[in-house]
């Protein structure tokens, strides 16, 4: 099966099997464990920051940073589609008691000045904003990559105006790839980042979140708190340092192969994108029902009888993902069986 | 002065102060205090529902519905100018680990269509909306009223998709003198509703949510929880009592000076606004600082000083807002002031 | 019917409710109102602090002092039978997200040893104590009053191992009237204290708050959103203030009452206290079923038909209450009630 | 070193690794890992219960199922020394909002008439009791086991009252191991239970809880909002099966090491303790610094020096425990060390 689900669905290669199998372990919590402490060091170093922490998931990761962060009450600002407000249960209310205040950004993204605009007044009966999110790339923004002049700006801005800032990195690696502008560099205004490795890295489980060294002693006691806290999870942390070693170069040929896809889809009657849109590893696409004679939902079930996975959003939209299990010629495969299933 | 800053700045009038001074007391929270009593059957019945539960205040109405209705982590769906996203101090998540999703509605209404776009899908990675609020009449919408066909509408929908539908109607008697639909008849379909007493019908201090038994058996906890269970409040109770006999049907001439006040307004060159947008007792205006020569924190300044209290959003937009202390002769006198701030 | 239920079931004097109908009020929110800002001043500078705060209840103080010192997961340290661990709803845990850790203290009151001993290891998977709070008098431990050795010793400790200190001054009058310590002096070292008037003060609702004005500002925002900010409460105000001139000195009456009557109760065979320990105004005794026939709740049953109200709180244990409506005559016509109940 | 510092501390097994390389897996969040679908299968089974779940920790396992079982306000009643009140970062109130009221029991357990006495009475002021959570075996209780009879007796009550009952199982197995009761058995009436890998099991990373289908679906949203919803966790999952297989068994052993250890410690002098407590893995003595020379602390340090490690509570108190990782000779090596050093 070509599976163009998720990033997520990457399995570890028989080398980072085996990098798992001979990870030196020991107790996490009490950082005896080597290549746990390892990958926070190079985790850190890599993005510029005093310190990191690893964790279950990325999600975790951004509960961390808002409970460390905030107040019950404050407000945290992000984009209408940021994965805190559409894909963690709730969990910024849940766990921390704050507000989401989102701004309807372009593709996921919005300037200072939208930021500017949504800080509200002073008073004491208005939450008070105190940490702005951001997300690079941005998944429901499909892929598009933050400029550094809005990250700049809109982290200026925040700290000028009293607030922490927050950079969900899930795919912040893809966003390095496709530009060229270090991984530190982006998250050099940004007080709290993380990256992903069960993404685009191709790892099994896991995510580092890095800020200062304050931060992520506070951020130590909110993972113990969420049940973030393992054992000899160097196992786990060793397909991480094994992905940072030898997928991090190769997200440019997802990048390819998501443009090569995006492009086929593109001239297929009945499929509506702009190719152009897709800077990284993540395609979104409209089915004109009309044309096709079926919906959302109902392509992707016949896709998936033609060996091919992408997901449904709703009626209408679907998503596509590239990744390390997914080839050039898969490419080519996938793009058979839809012009296959669009002609019918 | 001519206080027209806000319907909170009403004071007892000398017989609502003797209704004050002669009511039969006792503890509230025992259920032994007969003016308490009083008042809430007799909110229940005026809005159509089995009980109520009489509070320190609006806010806490909102407060109590939510964590009444919600789970931590589920979601509650309003306009995007709702007073529990804006005025509440980030209560709905503080107190009850609730995301709020803000719809962008128009003057603070949305329709059905609109609440079925917001709720997001049934994953369990997504917070779950269970409750739908809104507000009759909407304050930062500038006193719209929500037309009864899109609150039913509105309403069934949120029923058939299981969530529970709430009314803040902080100002719901104001939208039923303007149309002369009924309190309970706009109240219909919400399973919870509280009307406030401190805002158009004068009273110093209090509001009554209403619903169903077991929803207010269930609300009397957390009215507990929050700090808002009282004792002799019968002396709150008492002027509320008075008000609904004597404060409601004059609403009407707050409207018709909020009208008045709105086209005098609208006739002095520098302030913008459309007079027919003002429904109720609330006005909103736009301060034009190129014609002006200053903005609206110093228009509030100068009219201040003038002897006129109307109160500054930001650097353009001022709310006045009319009442019981308001007669249609200090409307005259407001302008006249404003008139001449605007042709120096 | 003599009501000895509890001392919040006070009815408001002439007096008092006269003073109340002459209130100056405003709206309280905006600092409009003089006599809320009076009484808010005149406690300030009773308990020794810098500010103060009025709110609708002495349950609401004690939510707004811990969301103001705690964050979640820290740990608050109290006795066992501790107001905030027994009669709040669980409001600790739902608004503040604290755990409490209770001490089994002696009728309501511990050492520093105890405080120590129970304050957890300082790693990061033991929840942090930021805040120990103590009851002056303790209601459930049958208004015993704490020394002021106790209360300097604890709160030294407390500071000293960087935790605030908050003190539930539900009836710390009681205990200046019985000691004749003055209340600032009970309070010196605590960080927060607040007073009731609903309570042995006889007004009909609310209380006092105070503490540095730091402390005071970040209360305030704790109010707004537990929904207990109001309007024209200078009405309520005005009461207390009534109550500070009025009441206070005759607490010793009380006192002198329950005293009365716990002697009285000793004497009749089938009810069990030791009446040395009625320090203040609240008397605890048992009822020995074995002796009367019946147990507690059937003795309350056949008292209230006799016309004198107490409450069971269990099988066995019976709360009778002395305040302001229950005279030295009232004592004698409930024991006589009382021993003929018994002799039957 | 002889590591007795904990039973977390043990390091995966050459074969256990072999196993985890070797694993089978998928994305876990969609149900798409074979490896993790197996272990839930297989511990629902092993548990009597419908429906099980994978989680990365133990500690995670007791905050979803408070989270699924309790809202906000309510009480989970517990021993005063268990896990959930003492090691999990103040998690019950912050994740859930919940009130832990505490039982001083013995040894980490209780009676049935202990917990009836600890429910407080249903008014709505007080804290509503919605869980019971025991320990199976007591950490702080020193390994002690729950007889069945008690078990038993505090579900029925617990369940007659209306609460759910909760099994921490972190050392489930031990209990089982040391009496021959099943593990289903214990957890019978228990309405979730949770058993840990990386304890006696000596697996790196995980546990999993159990329960009906309808507790498991809302104990996945509670997974997915504190961010444990990993993706390729079969890895880990791998381990536990493993472990399964081959470390159940010989736990005795552990047992019977720590039988051993105790008894030599008790020869000692200076070393306080009875080794008839010691039921399972968990050793606690008492250091008498008197005869010593030196506290816990000290004692630990020094022990180190010798390469055995055990870790000191306070200046009194250390706690020792067996596992895979320490032999039968390693326990005669660790008590020459301790004679050694208590004869200086």
């Amino acid at each position: 099966m070509i599976d163009l689900a998720s990033d997520v669905k990457t399995r570890p290669t028989a080398a980072m099997r085996q990098a798992m199998a001979m990870a030196e372990v020991g107790d996490e919590q009490a950082f005896e464990d080597p290549t746990v402490n390892a990958l926070n060091t190079r985790v850190a170093a890599l993005l510029g920051k005093e310190a990191a922490l690893f964790a279950p998931s990325g999600a975790m990761c951004n509960q961390i940073a808002i409970a460390t962060w905030c107040r019950p009450g404050d407000e945290v600002i992000c984009d209408a589609g940021a994965h805190i407000a559409w894909y963690e249960s709730g969990g910024p209310a849940a766990n921390s008691g704050v507000m989401i205040n989102t701004i309807p950004g372009h593709r996921g993204r919005f300037n200072a000045a939208q930021l500017a605009a949504a800080i509200k007044p002073g008073w004491r009966h208005c939450p008070e904003a105190t940490l702005v999110s951001i997300e690079q790339t941005c998944n429901l923004g499909g892929g598009a990559i933050w400029s550094l002049d809005d990250l700049d700006a809109v982290a200026a801005l925040a700290h000028q105006r009293g607030l922490k800032t927050h950079m969900d990195g899930a795919r912040l690696f893809n966003a390095s790839a496709a530009t060229g502008i270090s991984v530190d560099r982006y998250a050099e205004h940004f007080d709290s980042v993380w990256v992903d490795f069960s993404k685009g890295l191709a790892a099994p489980v896991g995510a580092c979140l890095a800020g200062s060294k304050a931060f992520i002693d506070r951020a130590w006691r909110i993972k113990q708190r969420l049940g973030g806290a393992m054992r000899q999870a160097g196992i786990l942390a060793a397909a991480a340092l094994y992905a940072l070693d030898h997928h991090v170069d190769r997200l440019v040929d997802d990048h390819g192969n998501a443009r090569k896809l995006a492009e086929g889809l593109a001239r297929i009657p009945g499929l509506v994108l702009d190719p152009t849109e897709v800077e990284t590893n993540l395609i979104y696409f409209d089915v004109d029902a009309t044309v096709l004679g079926f919906d959302a939902q109902e392509f992707c079930k016949r896709l998936l009888a033609a060996n091919v996975r992408m997901t449904a959003f709703d009626s209408r939209r679907i998503r596509a993902v590239t990744h390390l299990d997914v080839s050039a010629a898969d490419i080519d495969t996938a793009l058979v069986a839809i012009q296959s299933l669009a002609s019918r």
